[in-house]
């Protein structure tokens, strides 16, 4: 792939890479999170044993913008009991048989009052659905559609002792600052269950990049949120209302582990540095990928690219939510997700990160005419060659388009030479006298 | 269709619309129309019998900008009379016969003289050809090729019993007020004789809309020109030079009956509004179209669009002027205006005009994060669904978009969503107070 | 080729300039130039044998930006001596044999040491490559592969009787003023030994153009530049960094005598009037072409549209430097330069500089509808005919678009119309009274 060249320094070894990142896919699993209560506590205890985090607790109650901090939520177990006693849809063997944010409940129910509170996928008769009811009170379990065919006439007890209280929503940040106080903005949500590629693919591959970014110097601030998506991150910009203002760049980071082509989806802005980057980094890699206009629907870009907000953040994916056959089921889980794959997007998102890093604009001190490259020892020195070189004429665009207005990026894509020619090309006419970064 | 949920208000019924109009066609077609005369009145009577009109006398002599209103003209009777006594290209058979604005005449010629006097098409030589002398004085007839051929050398008597004397110029307007002081104009020209297509489609469709928008509220006013084509739309425009400028969309309709794809040719602008809603309702009709930018040849929008007025006014037609064969000839008749083309033609331009009508700039008054629509009932209560509902989809992008710059249109245009869906959401969150209009 | 009309004032007979085009190629072809010297002074005399030039000698020594005005290199002979004293690599066969600015040497050496100072193109093993070595001391020759491959050991006597010492850069100028002080600069490099396309071409062409121009009126001020490559380019705009201001157009001229299709590579800024005269011309040609986007690299015109400059100028050619196998070869020599390429060239040219010469923005005097054409002569008597005239078709779109802002070129490419069908317009409108220049 031809984007190692900018990735390396952050991902050094793919391979050992997509190993790490599968094992905290698969450690990070069995939780049972939600937008509130411990199992979400739990995951962000388990990420923070690999970055430095600070977590946030916000009382039930709170208002956020429109919003309002829920009760929260928190399960001890829960299961159907069939007419012949047989223990069905238990909590205790997939945390997705429970409608999320379920009230407790504990009576005897006909079949037919069951199917009221029971959701499934007909047209996949062997997944369990992911259903919540946050902000409508009701009870319900999910289940196999064929389970809940195979059901007989009779009485069923429904029991889920959950706790719906008083207490608080949890999110964490890890802040990495650096040269500048302006931020790369990473986000990922950490609300969903037993769900592999919505949402721990990016909790891993966020986690990763913090803890690489931590040993290295960068110029921008980088800042990392882990909060259950839509309050969540609602929750945080209510808090951060003024930090907002100095986030430059952003990426959203969801579904990066199953086998689909990368995708990003652009800001609201759509020529945003952000947008111009990825799209510059999917063209660069040579595979399949799609670039997407902004939509206010997705993951929490829709709160970051809010008109009031409009952050340039754009979304990184593989096959974007609702586009796989297995979102949203119980059979998005540890078969889908892919070491390789993950190490994939993780490179793609790290040369994204080290083309904002490199990337500036330049003024040309020698503006008139080309300055003599040969005596400054840049320059072959013998004429007449056709074989022309890369950096040379590299030097040649940046010096050409260095006018204060391009960006290497710019002439990158303008001239057809890699990002990292024309980024090396200007160290060199920088070091030589002949640019002034401004 | 798919644009019906936007035409129906002023189209209920394609079918009777289409009766209408076509019994309109075939009353108004005998009448000896010019650019004055009593056959131009006798039109402008007949319009009005179905809406409000407000007629205007321009005598002959007036100076409408570069151009002086010319001398009235009125035709009696007209015919040769061949060696042998017959009389051929009648006047009272087809008014298409007497060149338009033939002087008086009445002497013997010969055939050689006559033929320099005689206008054929040698190409369709069954079709009487439509041609005019306004401004240089001659006297001819048109008559079909075939019949020119047949004529046997000898004395012909020529005969018009015209009249050309100082009068006026007549044209007519329907105004109807609306919430606004802001004007839709529609222009339609009312100067050639029996021509079906060419002027009489767009009188009727014009009628039609100002009789079924005067029992509507709206909130543009709309202002109906019917005038003699050229020399009308100048003097119209000469006498409210002013008044233009409260022009903020505009359509030319021509050319609307016959059965050849819907055509749109934008304003001298190319993406003034009234464009953006052409284009829009085309694309979403389904069917095969065609949108021309804007040349500064065929119907009065060369007025309109000339560079000192510049009117944001496009023309509908479906085949432009000059590419049906029929066009300017004696087969441009009542076999080729078809009632159910009519409607097609109506039920665009009222789809237009009701994009125009429901198209405003909204402002989102909770800018910050999404609102929650769920709280206000505007959101399906059970989260996780993949079923996007277009309501709720629409909510979320007019929410998106709404920060004053953007349309409805631009909203609908942009998000892949229809305009009707855009426009009710926008009214679903405008009143449960989220959205303001700017 | 439908830009007759345009070239034909400067190229009245293709056939008569493409002789004379190619005579003096054949002519100049045997001078040994290079960036300095007597053969570039020899080369400057013959072109002013044809028109008015203005020659300027820059000492050695002399700053010129950043780069200093080098030693003046002159050859008397050259020449390898073999063990069998066979005379090879002859200067007096062809100037190509010596590497530009080889230090006289006078030595015996072992083949393996000459090995280090002969250039040869083994792919191309019959041709003779052209190699410079201006900015370092060195010595050299160029040979064919075939040649050097049959060299036996043993002792070689090296023989360079050059002078690399203090004299001057020359370069010459042709200036013949117009109208206005508006320059359109032509720019050839006169640096390239028996080089024929690559120089000669572009020399011939400006010297037609020039003698052609100084018979006739015309708007701008002309300036032809022969100078040599780089160095002498720099040195014209360091010596008239104020008079680059009235640059309004510009074209570089080279590789203009081959069968190639013709090529025209943009200005930096990509959009001036001259990348628009010149996309026309080609576009107008009816024949195979290409416009590429301007880079960095190539002819002077990386000294022009650096940064500091930014000159309006593009290069016009047919096949590029480096994309024809003959490139910097003895191949590119009176065989691969063709009499009818060069004069297909010329009128290419010539009908661009038409265009720049007639190019106008207009304002309509009477923009408040159409004036009345018809009763100023300008205007079809007969109403109604479908054969649209272009010259009246012409006055509608110049008389429309006549608001200041858009130029005849640009009335041209909206409309469809030809250039000089616009222009004729106009100039007839202009006599009418009814546009006015601005």
């Amino acid at each position: 792939m031809s984007i190692d060249a900018l990735s390396a320094p952050l991902v050094p070894d793919n391979r050992a890479a997509g190993a790490w990142l599968y094992e905290r896919v698969a450690e990070w699993y069995p939780l049972d999170r939600s937008i509130t209560g411990n199992g979400l506590r739990k995951t962000l205890d388990c990420i923070g044993e690999h970055i430095p985090l600070t977590t946030c607790e916000i009382p039930t109650g709170t208002a956020v913008f429109d919003w309002t901090i829920p009760r929260e939520w928190n399960v001890r177990e829960a299961y159907i009991k069939t007419p012949s006693g047989e223990r069905i849809a238990d909590f205790r063997e997939h945390n997705l048989h429970v409608l999320g944010y379920s009230v407790p409940v504990h009576e005897k129910v006909s079949l037919e009052t069951l199917r009221e509170h029971v959701f499934t996928l007909p047209d996949k008769p062997e997944w369990v659905p992911y259903r919540n009811s946050y902000y409508k009170e009701n009870w319900g379990f999910c289940m196999a559609h064929r389970q809940l065919e195979s059901l007989e006439d009779g009485e069923y007890e429904v029991h889920i002792d959950s706790t719906l209280e008083d207490g608080s929503l949890t999110y964490a940040e890890c802040y990495l600052p650096g040269e500048r106080e302006d931020e790369f903005l990473l986000s990922a949500h950490a609300c969903h269950p037993s769900i592999a590629n919505d949402n721990l693919s990016g909790l891993a591959i966020a986690a990763w990049l913090a803890r690489a970014l931590q040993d290295r110097p960068h110029r921008y601030s980088y800042r990392f949120v882990f909060a259950p998506g839509t309050i969540g991150a609602i929750a945080w910009l209510a808090r951060n209302e003024a930090g907002a203002q100095v986030v430059r760049h952003g990426l959203v980071l969801a579904c990066l582990g199953d086998s689909g082509q990368s995708t990003y989806k652009r800001s609201r802005r759509g020529d945003a540095e952000i947008d111009l980057a990825a799209q510059y980094v999917l063209s660069q890699s040579g595979q399949p990928h799609a670039v997407l206009d902004f939509s206010p629907y997705g993951y929490d870009e829709r709160q970051y690219c809010s008109p009031g907000f409009d952050l340039p953040m754009g979304c990184f994916m593989r096959t974007p939510p609702g586009h796989y056959p297995e979102y949203h089921t119980s059979a998005d889980n540890l078969e889908l997700v892919q070491a390789d794959c993950l190490a994939d997007s993780l490179a793609k998102v790290a040369a994204v990160i080290a083309v904002i890093e490199g990337n500036g604009r330049y003024r040309n001190l020698n503006p008139k005419c080309e300055p003599q490259l040969g005596k400054r020892g840049l320059y072959s020195a013998i004429g007449g060659r056709t074989d022309t070189r890369d950096l040379e004429m590299a030097m040649l665009w940046a010096l050409n388009l260095s006018d204060g207005g391009n960006s290497l990026l710019d002439i990158a894509v303008r001239s057809g030479y890699r990002f990292d020619q024309i980024h090396a090309a200007a160290g060199a006419l920088e070091e030589a006298g002949l640019l002034s970064p401004v």
